[in-house]
């Protein structure tokens, strides 16, 4: 009786099993820290299937562009504006901009202007 | 020659091979569309690995509780106020916030205000 009463529900038995992990809400704001000396990765989330940031860089700072086989990343811009690059195009993003790069593909961003950058960044899967 | 080059550089070899594809850049406010009869899920990013799609509802609308096994979802809040369901928890949140659902939890939202609720949804990998 109970086994049917899991499939009349449509939820997935182990879903029971963790109904004790306490729901996880960041007001993402509050995360935001900035570092002197060089660009902040703050993390949001880290589960077995990819990686949410936060990524804080001051004026002049840049994550250098580099390239990873089999990840895709997501760049969501929150504050500011950035110069990024996504395979051999570079372009300027402002707040409430999204942009992909694909796995394989070489990727950075730098904060070329003279106020805050703060960007949202997903990645999946996570690099092995 | 070529080959050390690529070494050199560290940009993987078959990252030269992309440099056709455009870089995909999207203003989300732009991709903000409602439905009357149902919440909208507009898709912005479908790659092999995830799926990122904006969910726009107007008051009233949701997304019913359900469940997925192994892929795990992120929603960020982008404007208005929802309550979010993870498990056996449901939260009041609010624009910038954001949460996840782990795979195998029931999850859902409903806009419960009377202002549009519009979200920023990941979920990786892809459901088979």
């Amino acid at each position: 009786m109970i086994s049917k009463g899991f499939a009349a529900s449509k939820i997935h038995p182990s879903a029971i099993e963790r109904v004790w992990i306490q729901m996880k809400v960041v007001k993402v704001s509050d995360q935001v820290k900035f570092k002197s000396e060089k660009m902040n990765k703050v993390s949001l989330f880290d589960s077995d299937r990819f990686f949410c940031d936060v990524y804080c860089l001051e004026p002049g700072q840049a994550q250098k562009v580099h390239a990873h086989e089999g990840s895709d990343k997501i760049y969501y811009l929150l504050e500011g504006k950035g110069r990024i690059t996504v395979g051999s195009q570079e372009k300027e993003l402002q707040a409430g901009d999204i942009t992909l790069a694909p796995s394989g593909d070489v990727h950075g961003v730098v904060n070329h202007t003279g106020d805050p950058l703060v960007m949202l960044v997903f990645m999946a899967p996570k690099p092995q």
